[in-house]
């Protein structure tokens, strides 16, 4: 009995934060923890250029509105659901994703939560605890699933070796290169494949 | 951040076993747990009125697939998808379920595997684990979750404990008398009130 975990951004729908910053044209929203390593001081410099240009989470709603899901994720979304129990995990916020968690018709999505006041204002966020896609995994290990784990990016590769099989898909280079254990796949046709590959070793 | 834990037979689907006694005509699948405790003991007599009557998992599929959700749970369902992010814990059968779950869109399912040979034979069966409801609210607790949970029978009545707060829907009465503490709703609209209510409360 086999649980599939898939990352979310940039596996089912593009990166949030950039295209906050690019529609909105507020450039400093274009920071990641390449540039500032710390994620609470990235964190909280978003919330103040949030805040600092008076944006509440119903504009950054609207903004994250406008996007749709990558082409063909809806496709290969009902496929999976088809063929494994699926749990989406990301350290996205659900107040970010539902507009786009809305046109996948709703997956179950493990993630965290911002603190918002009544007019909207993003205040504080809340992490729902750390490493929680490894957590995930070791707890549906627990009651006995088998887990097949796909995800993007470096923060994606706790839980990909705490599965049974991890699949690395459109990773950059340097994932690739330090991750050699996991197979890539570059598009929804192989990501398939190798699940079902997965499947059939574990 | 909450997990809305459903029952499936009896919450959004019709009970399994009974339609296929009913549809195939074998009186002898209506046995339940109150006619044979033991549930190992039932589920062998089950398996072995199939295999007497030359019904492999297809028939039994063919058979499922006549059965359509309850009335509007499709409708409820894809309100608590919006709402919550939703589990559905059964003590149902993969191979059982399916037909049901494609015309629920496949929301995400944690039950148990049936053992089948070759040509479809259905030759034993496969319990994750016991008491798995319970233990999934348990390991979702570890995650920091809070759980809303909401089942209609006996065997429900751990899970409705171990979540922080327990929902009966269209329960038997003796299961209203034994566990009081837990609210009662007949039919959706009632049930999603009772879940706002809830996570209004925790």
């Amino acid at each position: 009995m086999e649980i599939a975990c898939l990352d979310l951004e940039g596996v089912l729908i593009p990166e949030i934060w950039i295209n906050v910053a690019e529609k909105t044209g507020i450039k400093e929203l274009l920071a990641t923890t390449r540039d500032i390593p710390d994620y609470d001081v990235l964190m909280r410099q978003r919330l103040d250029i949030l805040a600092a240009n008076d944006l509440t989470i119903h504009d950054v709603q609207q903004v994250i509105d406008t996007l749709t899901p990558l082409d063909g994720a809806k496709e290969f979304l009902d496929w999976l659901k088809s063929e494994f129990q699926v749990v989406i995990l990301s350290d996205t916020f659900y107040e970010f994703a539902k507009p786009l968690m809305r046109q996948l018709d709703y997956p179950t999505l493990f993630c965290h939560k911002l603190g918002l006041d009544e007019d909207g204002t993003i205040t504080d966020y809340h992490l729902r605890m750390a490493d929680q896609k490894r957590e995930a995994v070791k707890r549906f290990h627990e009651i006995n699933f088998k887990v097949i784990a796909s995800g993007d990016s470096y923060n994606d590769t706790t839980m990909l070796t705490e599965a049974d099989r991890g699949i690395l898909y459109c990773p950059p280079q340097n994932v690739i290169d330090e991750f050699p254990q996991f197979p890539v796949a570059t598009d929804y046709e192989v990501l398939k494949a190798e699940f079902l590959k997965a499947r059939a070793e574990i």
